[in-house]
Formats: C-alpha cells, sequence, structure tokens
C-alpha cells in the first residue's frame, strides 16, 4: 500500500470510540460480576474482586492503542495535570467513558431482568447495590458514613494512580511484552480486597455515575433515595478525582523525580545490579 | 537437515487435529472441574471459572500454531466473516472441535462413573449439567427460561469475540511473548464469573453439543428430557454464533476500523506516548 | 575473567542438586498448604489448588537452568523415551526428586508438629493424608477404590504431561520470556481443580512416595496400614509413568508430528496469520 | 538535552525514598486486606494470601528501578551477605522500609477507624491482629507457642529468600519483559497459602515491627500485653533475618554455585535443550 497510507491519523473521535469501548467492556464484567453475586447467588466477594481486575486488565486491551486506556475520569484528570494530556480531550474522554458505563450497565440490566426481578421485586436498595456504590456498601452496621466513604475514596484512588503510574513509567521496571493491562488487572483486585470495605472501591467516577443513572431510569428511583443515595452521587466522582491526583504527586515526589535518565548503555527498566548483587 | 524440509507444509488434516487436541484439553479442563464440584463435592463455582479458563489458556497452547486454536465453532465461523479465514475450512474445523469436546467428556464421564453413579445413581439432571447446559444451570428459581438464555448466550459470545480480536490485533496493544493464550484464559474467567447465570456461560457450540451427546449416550438420555434439555440444546448452538458475529462487528466499528496502520518507525503495539504521558 | 572459566561444565551431580532443590521448594508448598488446611484449618481446596501450583511454578524457577527442571519421576522418563533425554541420568534424577520431597516432607512433618497433634493426636489417617495420597483421597463416600485411582492418575498424568510437552515445544507457542514455569503452575492448578477426585491427584511419583516414607518414619506407620494405604502406594508409582508416556505420544500423534520446522523468515513461536486473520 | 544530564546520579536519599514507597504500598495492600477481612467482614484467608501477594507485586513495581525493591529488612541484609549489597547502605534501607509500613498501617488504621471500633469497642487483641502478628495467629488452640513461631518464621523467610535469589538469577531462568514482580508476588501468595499457620506469615521485619508501633500508639498498647505480644516482637524481627541467611546460603550451595557461566554463544536464561530434549 502507499505510503501516504501507512501513518493513518488517529481522530478525537477514534480515541473517544475506544474510550466508550474499553469502559463498556470493563463495566460488562464489573457490574455483570456483582449481579451475578447478588442477584444470581452465585459467587462471592472475591469473585467480585477477580472480575473487576479482568475486567481492567480486558478494557485496557480494546482500548489501549487508540486512547491509552484511561477507562476512568480520574485517570484522565491526573495524566493531563502531571503527564502532559491534552486538557482539550479531557472532557471528550470523560464523556466517552460515562457513555460507555452507561450502556454496558444497561445490557446488564437487561440481561439479568428475571434474576433481578425474582429476587428483589420492588428493586430496592438490596439490588441497587449492583450498579453504584453506597457508604459501608449500603450497610450502616460498621458506622461508615458519608465521611468514610470520601476519605476511603481518596485513598484507594490515590493508590490506585500511584501504581498505574509506576507500571506505565519506562524509566521504572515497567512490565513489557504488553503485560502492564494484566498487573493494572491484579492492581485492582488487590483494592478490591483491601480497599472495600467503606464504600466499595468506585475509584472511577464512570463506573459509579454510569451505571447510577442506568439504575434511575430503569425502575431504581426509589431505591436511590434510601440511605444516603440521592445525597452520596457526587461523593465517588469527586473523591476518585482527589485522589488520583494525590497519588500522581506522591508518585512524582517519592519515586518519579528521582529516576536516571535512562542511560543508552544499561538496558532500560532492569533492576540495577547494584542494588541485587555484586 | 536439508532445505527441502525447512519448510514442511500444513495439512488440513494436521490443522484439524491440533483443533481436536486443543478442544480436547479445554474440555477435559471444563466438564472435568463440574464434575469434580458437582460430584465429587470439592470447589465451588470459582473454581468451575478458574479451571474453564486454564483450559482454554492451555487448548490455546496445545493447538496454537497449528491451526489458530479457534477451539470454538462460534470463533471460526467469525473469523471467516470478519477476518478471511477460509469458508473452506469451516466445517472441517467445526466436526473437529466437536469430536474433541465429545470424546474429552467420555473421558470425564468415565473416570468420574463411580462419584456420578453415588451421587446420582438415576443420572438425572442433578449431574447430567456436568455435561452441558440449560437455562438458570438448570433451576427455575430465577425465572430464566429460553429467551433468558438465548439472550444471555448473544452477549456472552459477543463478549468473548470482542475481546479476543482485541487481544490478538498486533495493531493494539496484543500481548507479546506468547502470552496472549494466558490472556483470553482470563477473559473466559470473567466471563464465567459475571455472565454464567442464565445459561452457565456456554459461549461455545463444541463446548456444550460434544458433552451433551457423550452424556445422551452415556445414560442420561432422560435427564436431558427434563425441563428444557431436549428443546433447549440448539440454542447454546445459534445464539454463541450470532453473538460472535456481534461482538466481531463491534470491535471492527468501535476499535478496529480506527486503528493507525503501523508506523514502521513506532514499534508496534505499543500505548502511544502521545495519550499517557507528555 | 579468564575465557577458559567462561564456560563450566554441567555435573551430574549439579544437575541432580538442582533436581533436589527445585523437587524439595515444590513440596514444601503442596505438602505445606495441605498441612495448613487440614491441620491448621486455614484454607480450602481451592487453596490447596494453588499452592501446589505455585509450587510447581517455583520449583521450576530454582532448577531450570541446571537440571531442566523436571521435578517428577514420570516426567523424566517420558522425556527420555520421548525427547531423547539420556536414560542414564533417569535414575540419578528420580532419587534426588524422591529425596527433595523426602527431606520437605520432614521440614513441614517438623513445622506443623504442635498442629498435627492437636488435631489428631493418635496420628491417624486424617491427617496422614497431609503427606501422600489414596483413592477417593481416604474416604469411601464416592466408592472409589484402586482401579479407579489407577485409571485417574494415567489420565490426569497423561493431561499433565502433553500440556508440558505443548507448553515448552519450541516449534508452538511456546510462553517466551521465560514465562514458560508460569504457565506450567497453572497446568497443574488446573488438573488440582478438575482431577483430584479419585486420586488426590498426585501425578508425580516423587511427590507421593518421598512425603509417604517421611511420614511413615515420623509416626504415621499405623496409619498407613489403614483402607488401602499399604497396598497403594505402587498406584501413584506407576500409573503416573504410564501415564506421562501416554501424554507424551499423544501430543507427538496429534500435534507434534504435523509441526512445521521453523522457518528462517517466519517469527517463530507465533499463531499463524493465515488462521486467524487475513 | 545534554549529555551532562543524560546520566543522572542516584543519590541515597533517592534510593530510600523508593524503599519507603514500595513498603508503603505493599503494607497498604497487605495491612488493608486483613482489616477488611477481621473488621469488614469481606473475604476470607485466601484474600488476604492474595492481596498480600499482589501488594509485594505492585510495591516491587514502585520501587524496583530506584532501590532494587528490597521492602524487607531480613532481604537487604542476606543481599549484603551474599550478593555484595553495600553494607553502608543497610541501616538507612531498613529504616525506609520501616517507616514505610509504619505510615502506610497508619492510614489503614485511619480508614478504618468506624469498623475497627464498631467490631472491637476495646480494642482488643481481636483486631490489633489485623496489623502484626502473633504465634498462632493469636489463638491457642493449636499449641503454637513461641518456639513455634521462631521455627516457622526462619523456615518461611528461608523459602522466599531461595525462590527470589532463583527468581532474579539472570544466570538461571528468570522471568523476562520484567514480569519478576508478578512471580515474586505468588511465591508471598503460597507462603500465605502454605506457611502462615504457626505465625501468620511476617517474613518480613519491616512488614511487622511498623505496624505494631503504628498499632501501639493508636490504642492498642492494652492489647499487644496480652498472650504473648510484648514478649514476642522481636521474633518476627530476629527469625526472617536468619531464615533469609539460611535460603540465600541454600541457593548458593544447592544451584547458585553450580551454574554455568553465561555463554556467548547461548541464550542466556533458557532452559538448556540438553535436558529437556533430543
Amino acid at each position: 500500500m502507499a505510503t501516504t497510507e501507512a501513518v493513518k491519523a488517529k481522530t478525537l473521535l477514534g480515541e473517544c470510540s475506544a474510550e466508550f469501548a474499553g469502559t463498556f467492556i470493563l463495566i460488562l464484567f464489573g457490574v455483570g460480576v456483582v449481579a451475578q453475586v447478588v442477584a444470581g447467588g452465585i459467587g462471592d466477594h472475591d469473585s467480585i474482586a477477580w472480575a473487576w481486575g479482568i475486567g481492567v486488565t480486558l478494557g485496557i486491551y480494546v482500548a489501549g492503542r487508540m486512547s491509552g486506556a484511561h477507562l476512568n475520569p480520574a485517570v484522565t484528570v491526573a495524566l493531563a495535570a502531571f503527564r502532559g494530556f491534552s486538557w482539550r480531550k479531557v472532557l471528550p474522554y470523560v464523556l466517552a467513558q460515562f457513555l460507555g458505563a452507561f450502556v454496558a450497565a444497561l445490557v446488564v440490566r437487561w440481561n439479568y431482568t428475571e434474576a433481578l426481578h425474582k429476587v428483589d421485586p420492588g428493586l430496592t436498595i438490596k439490588t441497587q447495590g449492583v450498579f453504584s456504590t453506597l457508604p459501608g456498601n449500603g450497610s450502616l452496621d460498621l458506622g461508615v458514613h458519608m465521611w468514610g466513604g470520601f476519605r476511603d475514596q481518596i485513598i484507594g484512588t490515590a493508590i490506585l494512580m500511584m501504581v498505574i503510574l509506576a507500571i506505565t513509567d519506562l524509566r521504572n521496571t515497567a512490565p513489557a511484552a504488553n503485560m502492564a493491562p494484566f498487573i493494572i488487572g491484579l492492581l485492582v483486585v488487590g483494592i478490591g480486597m483491601a480497599w472495600g470495605t467503606n464504600a466499595g472501591y468506585a475509584i472511577n467516577p464512570a463506573r459509579d455515575f454510569g451505571p447510577r443513572v442506568a439504575s434511575l431510569i430503569t425502575g431504581y428511583g426509589g431505591a436511590l433515595k434510601d440511605q444516603f443515595g440521592d445525597l452520596y452521587f457526587w461523593v465517588p466522582i469527586v473523591a476518585p478525582i482527589l485522589g488520583a491526583l494525590l497519588g500522581a504527586f506522591l508518585y512524582d515526589l517519592l519515586v518519579g523525580r528521582n529516576l536516571p535518565i535512562a542511560d543508552e548503555d544499561e538496558e532500560p527498566g532492569r533492576i540495577p545490579e547494584e542494588n541485587t548483587s555484586a
């Protein structure tokens, strides 16, 4: 083929289409597994942690090359603030992420119609939690209220962003062979297992708000009024953005700014020998 | 050795033999783990999800080089429709896949003879479900009937195919170092955890029909008449094929057609820097 | 250093030392996890499957370069019969494997002394099963007797060997970047989840006989007389060897003999494009 | 940029900052998951094993390039004794590791305030165990006392160090593509599943002592006096160091000293063909 075709220009629409597709896949697994556990009665919290992580891995493989696979408005904002990602693209990316999460949640809602109605005919808070998060995962038993969720979401997303920057930093020991999406998936599995008590590890405004709206327009309007639902929706939007900024700042402060610029004589990305062996 | 021998031609028989072997391994793990959980009482639904996924990974490593390791008639048809896989090879591949699944199910049936007869002396629907799928996994408790299974199988296989095309697309961020079979296994683990409530995630006509026939000829004829068994068999054949076509269409629509043709100056398959850093 | 030192010759003693070390690590995890589940009451069958697989992965990383990391007499015999591994080395390798398994089992026995004696003061069959295998995992509930274990061990080890040959076959799609030990670990996880009902997936004469003797000389002499213990010991020795030979034969028959010899123009080990895309 | 900038010198402060950051991430997952299981009631022992392992993997990716990612005083001492790591750096590294673990434990303590106080209002030994280890995991049911914990910690850390040296030994079959941190994470998952009964697999003085002090100054002073708490604290400091030295010695004795120096004609790190095939 002609060299004029050899470098096909990426369009912003193409990039947003990939963000839509990647977030769509992420939420098909993430909200899907919660539906299976809560409505289908198959699996437990660890299944949720694993399938969310797998969804992240697969969503990144879908969108990686076209858009960089942010799949998360908090990540997009932090990359704009700390890594020069174009501010002009932030809003389109974020909209595509919300849309992808919203449509995926509708697909889950549709496929699990029978099970959701059988298990929870009133469409209450019991199965609304399949879609979006609540402080204390909808229970007051642990005494976690809005501040507990807000604090938790800042910390959880700071961990997410700090480690994402490490894993994708070619000056550091970034996984090669395109295996970084797998490790980022493990990161989310770990957050689900260690940081999911207070607020269901939303750590992603699109993951939470898209499915929240999808549940609102498909019969869960009443359920969303329960407990903190209608007051809480902004927490998993604002706190993850603050957390991602904090995490990016901490990575650069503690590690990033100290990393040597790659020396031509040294294989980039290897653990240096002087710290592991003679 | 002589250069005339250096490039040994592949034969269709050799390719079909590999498809047989790969699907054989897949089903030895997949039907094997359900037998262990249902008849042996060891493990739970998550064991089933993991061992199915591991079976997929290992089946691909067995068949990959010879046949491309489709191991699934729905994948074969979608690759023919969307990726130029030879239509002439579709039927032989599909027959080899069914045969591999059928023989593997007979091996499981044989090995677990004592356990199956001890746990379910009448060979009823209780243990027939070790071999093939049913709407609602054989239970009416969730109110899932044939349409719920049909819809679910379209969606589940669309997810499978959409992500397979992403993972194996060298223009995208495909895993290198021959680690793609591992990621495809994780994909099936995730589908098992998130999309297994309505219809047991057959997502593969060979996986379902081969073991179904194996159970039919080894004492489960009566069980297959229960509930929807004898009417349902076509659903996990037709719906996965439709789903795989849909998934391939969606991947190309949302991502594939926008991907730049690899630029010589750029390392293929890396997440582009302009979207992740300055 | 001088070039005369640059290529240090391997000695058979060095190779056997590595086989000892690799099998030692394998059994420290394998028998260790069963001790933790049975005597410590921590974890369940899936923990056993995962930790056995992890032990295999790690044992291979320990021994890989020196000895090829067979860690299993059945694998050693099959490699001698089908891949030209020197028959002269078979017996020394096998002895090193048994010794590694034996010493590791003694370490587990020593570390879990308090727990084993607390949970099972009589050192009966209840905790003897921590060390070696029995038909039906020591229970008669499923009606599995010696033949059920023998048959199962042939099948399980055939699966093991067939897939090992695929994963390590550079003409096939072998994992690169030295990730094969990880995939072989997953293989053993899958066998534990799908093929562990009848006979506890010994699939390795050293894994079974070494710890059996270790338990015999540390107070479990009486327990080994229970049920089939003293009659059964040869089954997990003989059946795995037969199974490994069968598995190697099947791999070569169905896949190996058809694989093209690598063409210089083609990147070795990639899934060929003609079967996956246009 | 100018060549004078091209090789930015590493400073000891930068290295210690990375050790701090890596251990911080490790403990955020490790102590975090125990808090989620014990106080949040979400997950079980296997979640703990997985999230600890994931924390190790991610901590290594954070610190790897700057400091070699020891994240563990026992590893630092063993690398100094057996691999020429500078003794001068040992104390600064160890202090950074303790500080990282201490601060991370404070973050967990803060985030899980509500849940810890709700589940255990008196801040007793019941939730103190979230932070540091005890013989028998705080229970006397298995009869494990101080010696059982001491012995166990020597063995567990010997396994850790022996396998770490294998995984990172480029003369052996070390994982490439920067995937070693993932395998080292699996190593810790396996230790958690197989060697966690007697003493909660501290295997890292910083992991244990940092969070122990964090709990002491945040209300758990009384709890630490229970059982062996105030007498036991030195065991997970001293025994892991002895164990790491033993493990490094065993690796070099059994494998390391026999490994051939890389031959230029041979691809380094591959399993040699003479032991796997003809």
